[in-house]
């Protein structure tokens, strides 16, 4: 599926938690797409190595951003709906997924 | 300039501290682009986002990876050559700038 | 109060949703700063950089584990409990406020 | 050895890289101290979780600091004089120790 960002789109059977932040998400990854090209046109360039290190700290921490946009979006949805159909099962294990997800994210 | 990694370049006038390693760090760049176009197209497929957050984690560890990578090589290069010849003023400013660029890798 | 870990407690009228894990928080918390007090030591007696920064390291990575904790039972029972009695207003500032909570995790 | 920050002290035989900031380093330390017994207290009083992630996410801020500044002093001064003194066997050494630390340092 292409998603054209601004145009009205046929909504997915089962929509993702994220589906409202969708074209903002795709924005934003298009964007580090772009800055990793760039990075990569610097070392090329053999641009000097400080510079292309404050490039990448700025693509780390925007990839961050989007991390910290789909776990919002996942709890609020995801998990919630999961803990509410089934909170002992399915609840339990969502919760299971998502400290796994975020131990991940805290690099632990 | 456009490395042709494998191939015998001609070696730049003033080569920078990272010139060594160039194609490890242009191989690794370019696996990272693909890997945020392919987290690009999972968000447009509206795939599990858990799945995704995997994803965003193992590229920003790989861009952490190239950061190392031109640390390590501008200590060993940049800053040492810059101290030795000239132990106060470009040496110093030297350590200032490194010290600025570990304390935005740390994130602080 | 003085929680004796593994001793029964008199529940506090409105415990936490830590309250379960408390002892097991406490329990690396006493750790964590038996670690700290080390690494004093270790700064006073002029023991190698090198050597700190390994402990330093193996702190901040116990406080996270600690952090990591108190966000899972966050998730489960104050936000849930909040969006459960009231998902538009509690809820809703619940959802926020973790995600405050989750950015500054992240170090963003 | 206990050192009395403000007073003139005997310097050791060898000192350490960060000598001339040691007392920078172990007032830093304290107040961490301090702060992660403050965080203990505050999961005895079962206080809010949200308050204790604050404080978690500033002791991590704070802990990393005195890294960096143990980081920046060993760079400056340990590595400098290994690779002063003997290039290849002993620079290499400190060197190859030094990404070992921005590694761990950078949780990669």
């Amino acid at each position: 599926m292409t998603t054209v960002c601004g145009e009205v789109s046929t909504p997915a059977e089962t929509p993702r938690g994220y589906a409202d932040h969708k074209c903002g998400h795709l924005i934003r990854l298009h964007k580090i797409e772009g800055q990793v090209r760039g990075v990569t046109r610097m070392v090329d360039d053999e641009r000097y190595c400080i510079d292309i290190l404050t490039q990448i700290a700025a693509i780390t921490r925007a990839l961050q951003e989007v991390a910290l946009g789909l776990l919002d979006d996942h709890i609020r949805h995801c998990v919630h709906e999961a803990v509410h159909a089934d909170p002992t099962v399915a609840g339990e294990a969502k919760y299971a997924e998502l400290t796994t997800a975020l131990r991940r994210a805290l690099r632990l």
